[in-house]
């Protein structure tokens, strides 16, 4: 806990209410959405963008490691406090500063909803495009340390691609604004691009300027049913090769459809199926006839069993029903998921998913892999027992052959949960020396006393 | 010109025919598209990555700055060299290194001819999208250099929406790969975005990946003449807020009219024309009827005096007719074009060119303004005769007046030429001091020697 001269300094510039120690507060803020904990010195609330820049100034004094947050939600453990850090929370700046819908953005503090701002958007006939799975409680300052996606990135791109300018403060304490409130920018560096997904071992982000799109004005989706993974992959690849570009396309894997059987979630599934594509388009009314003939065109071939389309709101939710099942019933394996999230070029996924397969029957574990097939973005989940070591050291030889295939075929380590401390240890195997000792050098002018974040993102 | 001993060292790594100090070539590399001119000490033709690494370690050992240079076709003097310079070209390294329709990339030198790229995408039913002015003669290394646009950029993005990864060689001589090669990534810092639009002060591109996107089946063009600079304005702004997005949506003002009128090439124009808009939209071709259905209808309005589409290559080819003169018109005003290359959001562009207007007036200077009304860039040039020392100083207090009046509008210094040498002075009205001295910091890490395309972007 921190020492009641330092807390007071906090308090005094946050209010007692905003520089909490209480036992119960540190205990909820000592994780995330990722398995390990570890109890900050302090957690700290500031409602503006001059908190954050005297909190940061209080914590270069103290040589105090800050811990930032948005919704506690990612799952690479970006949020996990390092020990004697506090945690900067941002969940006190939730402010929509500016909705300027004839310019087509939006300015926001990093503690606003995701989906909040979408459906502001929405108001005024906008989209915020990108769409993380937990968009319904992530923070927008949590999407933008990780350059957060979701199934929508295959047609509108990801966080990275939805931000014109920001406002942050770096580990120096100095004050940044990057970008502009214009569509085009090549004025200074691209500073904003480079805070983006730096997991906020850069600068803390204290307000973004996002770019909005219209709103499609019609959603549909396919529901398509394949005899294999390689059936369903292949058809991902001739999808990806004809012009009408889904809004998602989602990919589950055989081991997914039999969680979910097991489930008792599979009922409305054909005989057979061994792997599932959801399909969505989405345009305007009169267009989206086209784009299904299109697609359901390409997603013909060999080992289809079945192909669904749903054209109403209650008929979309039916086909999604398996899908949104599949997280409970992954839970069902085994108690704890250690969930990677790699990408390779859409042409090599097919590859990927028979390597997968075959690592988890060398390594003896249940793999359920699923993700954003689209983009090649697999989310791998290897279902262990904590307490079993032998089975915990099969799981690590298994991710490590994992990560070392994923590179192989030309992919990246992560796609869209970022590297947090959960990923460090594989920096190495994938980005060059000279590369990485260029980044550490970055690292340094943005935080030369190494407080922000430490023991993420880059390996140490 | 180099002593001997140090041209021999280049001609030792590149062959004699490569190090080239000959007055022929070193008068042709004096100058890029932009006023003004300096012989360098040589031209340097590296054909490879590895030639590039070894022409900056030479560069360093001897203090040399290097100046590099795609095909000089950039307006704001980033490839004009420096005192005391090299010139390292990439011409010689105009390969395309690999085509990979199945995984919409391709990968290619620095020095391919823009144009040359979109036309292989489009032998595969694909688009390299960025569509700069100058793309049949454009480098795509300084395309990525200064993150160059054109007309495409209001629906498809800019340059740096298009690039997976890089491969470059900083001012130490490190050899940096960035990125990779999926559509997605979220792994180590965005080193490939804070390279682009860094106008060679940073690292030098060896290699690019570029994403390539569906080729649009069909195109239509629509040509809208109007009563007022205004009456254009506001249609702009009433297109960039309904739904469908233009593949173009380029503005010519009032003296733009004017300049092609006295050069004999408006007749195709009604009486009173004083803005036109030239409008695409692209897509499929059973969608065209909706889109150009509803731009027509957003392009009604206030001050409409014709609006014409054009569905064929002929008919589209004449409606440019006008836009295309502009260029040649323009050169019969005055010898000397100041460019300016400005931004406003798009709610605020019927001020600027308003104001513009004013300025005009007030300095007695002929401004040419057009440009990608769409995403509110406006090349502004003002045309003067650079031996009147009079209206040389009239027209400097002017290009001071517009970029004020652009900041205070919110808009940016430049959308897509670039700072270059020329626009350096005025960096400091947009960049904040903590941000400049973070991005001088961002030069030092890559460049600490300062021999990486010195007196360019940066104020000194």
């Amino acid at each position: 806990m921190l020492p009641p001269t330092v807390l007071a300094e906090f308090a005094a510039l946050l209010g007692t209410e905003r520089a909490r120690v209480d036992a119960d507060t540190l205990a909820l803020y000592a994780q995330d959405e990722t398995p390990g904990r570890c109890t900050p010195e302090a957690v700290l609330f500031p409602t503006s963008h001059a908190e954050v820049v005297g909190c940061v100034r209080l914590a270069l004094e103290h040589k105090l490691p800050i811990t930032p947050r948005g919704a506690g939600s990612g799952n690479v453990g970006g949020a996990q406090p390092t020990p004697g850090s506090v945690v900067l929370s941002f969940e006190c700046m939730n402010r929509i500063v500016e909705f300027d819908p004839a310019n087509r953005l939006i300015v926001v503090e990093p503690g606003v909803i995701t989906q909040d701002i979408d459906r502001l958007a929405r108001s005024a006939g906008l989209m915020y495009a990108p769409d993380p799975g937990s968009g319904a409680y992530s923070r927008i300052g949590g999407n933008l340390a990780m350059n957060a996606a979701g199934p929508r990135a295959v047609k509108y791109g990801v966080t990275r691609d939805h931000v014109l300018g920001l406002r942050a403060v770096d580990g120096s304490g100095r004050e940044l604004r990057t970008g502009s409130r214009t569509s085009k920018y090549a004025t200074g560096y691209d500073l904003t691009r480079l805070l983006i997904g730096s997991e906020g071992t850069l600068a803390l982000i204290t307000e973004a300027t996002l770019r909005l799109v219209p709103a499609p004005e019609r959603t549909v989706s396919l529901r398509v049913c394949y005899a294999s993974d390689t059936a369903a992959c292949t058809a991902v690849q001739r999808i990806m090769q004809q012009a009408v570009v889904p809004s998602a396309l989602e990919f589950m894997d055989r081991r997914s459809i039999e969680a979910i059987t097991e489930f008792g979630a599979a009922e409305g599934l054909p005989p057979g199926t061994e792997a599932v594509l959801m399909v969505e388009a989405d345009g305007p009314a009169e267009d989206i006839p086209r784009q299904v003939a299109a697609l359901e065109n390409a997603l013909r071939g060999d080992g289809l069993l079945e192909l669904q389309t749903g054209f109403t709101p209650a008929e979309i939710q039916n086909l999604w029903t398996a899908r949104k099942s599949l997280s409970h019933a992954v839970k069902k394996i085994a108690p704890l998921k250690l969930n990677e999230d790699v990408v390779v070029p859409v042409s090599r996924l097919a590859e990927l998913v028979a390597a997968i397969d075959a690592m988890g029957t060398l390594h003896r574990l249940p793999i359920v892999s699923f993700g954003h097939a689209g983009n090649g973005n697999l989310h791998v989940n290897l279902m262990v027992h904590p307490d079993d070591e032998g089975e915990m050291a099969r799981a690590e030889a298994c991710l490590r052959e994992l990560i070392e295939t994923v590179l192989r075929l030309g992919g990246t380590l992560s796609g869209e949960h970022g590297i947090g401390n959960k990923k460090r240890k594989f920096i190495l195997l994938e980005i060059e020396p000279d590369t990485l000792a260029l980044m550490r050098d970055l690292k340094r002018v943005f935080d030369p006393q190494g407080i922000l974040n430490p023991g993420k993102k880059l390996p140490d």
